[in-house]
């Protein structure tokens, strides 16, 4: 984890004397603390880690963690109340004058208490440079994502057999989360989309209790949580036979994604690729139907910061970067087609990921 | 919902002409937002809401999240890009000089990105009138909570039939959070722990792959998601026959519970209650072993802001707050026990809203 900080640092202009991770209460928890400690379980409220210029790491958990901060071979320090925290972090960074945080990841109120607690010091920004560093990815973390990639593979495959007439979208949800947990998935990675019929053209739809019926669009996101670190997939089924029209919208969005995994490669800009996805579908009769950006770097989080497969996003595409690649049509009132699958960026173009047959299937 | 933001008005001494929830991406979503809105399902990343002192509401939504807003009653906005959005913020409040933030919920990235657009205004914290406000329940919140409770009650009930020999604790968790959403949960919610033998005496533990053995303590703490609301129960078997020392942990726990029940009431002290749950275990055999506080405010989050049992907590209990109760012992090494109930603060006492019985269970 030495390395991941010293890049962090490297990537800096301005370079403070020391980093300060600060999560605050669930849901305010900035994974860039796991992302430094290599901590693959625990929750870590109000924990704090420094991160030092030469890529030692100190961190300090409160006694509910402190079994689990063992896990990591980073310095751990325990506290047990509010004033133990304050004093052992003026021990660690008394004479630090300059410190860098990263202000998407801390609350507005943690960063006003830091700031009091070190009223002479310097608080900058530094999340640019942990979303860079984390967009490429390690060999340990590469590993973890392609674990997560076949634990989703595995249960997209069974999702054919188990849809029938009148499930509800809940239960499928239901299916697709346990599937995931038995096959070695921590948890899911976000919560699962399964929608039904016209549903499908929400693309962040929660499921309900719409029961399925034949002719059906059937869309089913969902990822698994690996030690952390995650995967990202959408099928669309055809529960029954599947319309021309149905047809028409599958196979523009197959087509759309087809060109994406083709133009994928080092080099390029990430805007590319979107603008190459999203003009194919604006040649079709499916033009304005494309809502979303085409694809989101995934790791730690599920939308990985630092690039995305949108309009505007300049990021230079690079070896070891993973992405997801999305495109889909969505008509209000008829339905929605999406298909997402995970890659890795090599030298010469992308490994998919996520390996489950891109056909139409037709239930 | 124009009920509640009167209320964060009222409980304002300074009151702010606009109040703004800023959401930022995943997981930094702030759950006010839903207070404020009633909307129970979407998942609302970039969305903004305003909420004006005569209690309406504006909600600024992307076009992803268009449709799920609709199920809404305050007046909504879509946005389609970053523009966009600065545009109709200006429209909205152009004239506010004073705005009032949750500190707390708000990342310092979104905090800073605000103070730019809006330059000339003053901004300042109403955290607290939020979490003052959340904790005393409304109709429907009460309501929602006792779904969410009798989910867990019945996935409970079901746990003793379920334990195997040498069973993992994920597959426990797994079937735990399949049968919650199979009883109508939205989701777990939050990461289940299902923890076996020595595991048990770490509190917030992540199942992992330990097999389940004879004479183990088996600790299930879990809770159900349902439309945003959630419950939160925990409960400690024995798999084989209790030794003395399981049994004399069991006891001190369950009595220290029973001392919770017992006392809590409108006009005590939230720091009464620990104190008095905790000087109880303090004087037993298991002195120091009690390490957590003994319960937090429960609702829209599983730890709701403002209150908690603990030994710092000077709030007034009152009518129709809802608070988990969960003393426990902790012995590294050996084992824990931890028995969690949710209750809802009545004018003599609690309503017990979590039914699974906690007698010790030999499995």
């Amino acid at each position: 984890m030495e390395k991941r900080v010293k890049n962090i640092f490297n990537k800096l202009e301005k370079k403070p004397e020391v980093i300060i991770i600060k999560n605050s209460a669930e849901p305010f928890i900035d994974d860039n603390f796991f992302y430094v400690t290599g901590l693959e379980k625990g929750l870590f409220e109000g924990s704090v880690a420094f991160l030092f210029p030469y890529g030692n790491i100190d961190i300090i958990v409160s006694e509910l963690e402190a079994e689990a901060a063992k896990k990591s071979d980073v310095n751990v320090k325990v506290y047990k109340n509010e004033e133990d925290l304050i004093s052992i972090m003026k021990d660690s960074i008394s004479s630090s004058r300059t410190i860098g945080l990263n202000f998407h990841g801390i609350s507005h109120r943690e960063y006003c208490k830091l700031k009091n607690r070190f009223p002479g010091s310097d608080f900058f920004d530094v999340s640019d440079s942990f979303a860079k560093t984390r967009l490429v990815k390690d060999e340990s973390e590469i590993e973890l994502i392609k674990k997560a990639c076949g634990i989703t593979d595995k249960v997209m495959e069974k999702i054919p057999q188990i849809l029938h007439e009148d499930m509800y979208e809940f239960e499928l949800a239901a299916e697709i989360d346990y599937l995931m947990q038995k096959n070695g998935a921590d948890k899911s990675a976000f919560d699962t989309i399964s929608s039904f019929g016209k549903n499908t053209s929400q693309p962040h739809y929660s499921h309900g209790a719409t029961p399925l019926k034949y002719g059906d669009f059937v869309l089913c996101d969902f990822g698994a949580c690996f030690k952390k670190y995650n995967s990202d997939i959408t099928r669309t089924f055809v529960f029954g036979k599947a319309s021309n029209e149905q047809k028409d919208m599958y196979e523009t969005v197959q087509e759309a994604q087809r060109i994406g995994f083709d133009m994928v490669k080092p080099g390029l800009k990430a805007y590319e690729v979107h603008n190459a996805v999203n003009s194919f579908i604006e040649g079709t009769q499916f033009k304005g139907r494309f809502i979303h950006s085409t694809g989101h770097s995934l790791g730690l989080s599920v939308h990985d910061r630092g690039a995305r497969f949108s309009n505007i996003c300049e990021v230079e595409l690079k070896e070891n970067m993973v992405f997801t690649i999305e495109p889909g049509v969505y008509i209000p009132g008829f339905g929605g087609v999406r298909i997402e699958d995970d890659v890795l960026i090599k030298k010469d173009g992308v490994e998919l990921l996520t390996k489950t047959p891109r056909e139409i299937i037709e239930i």
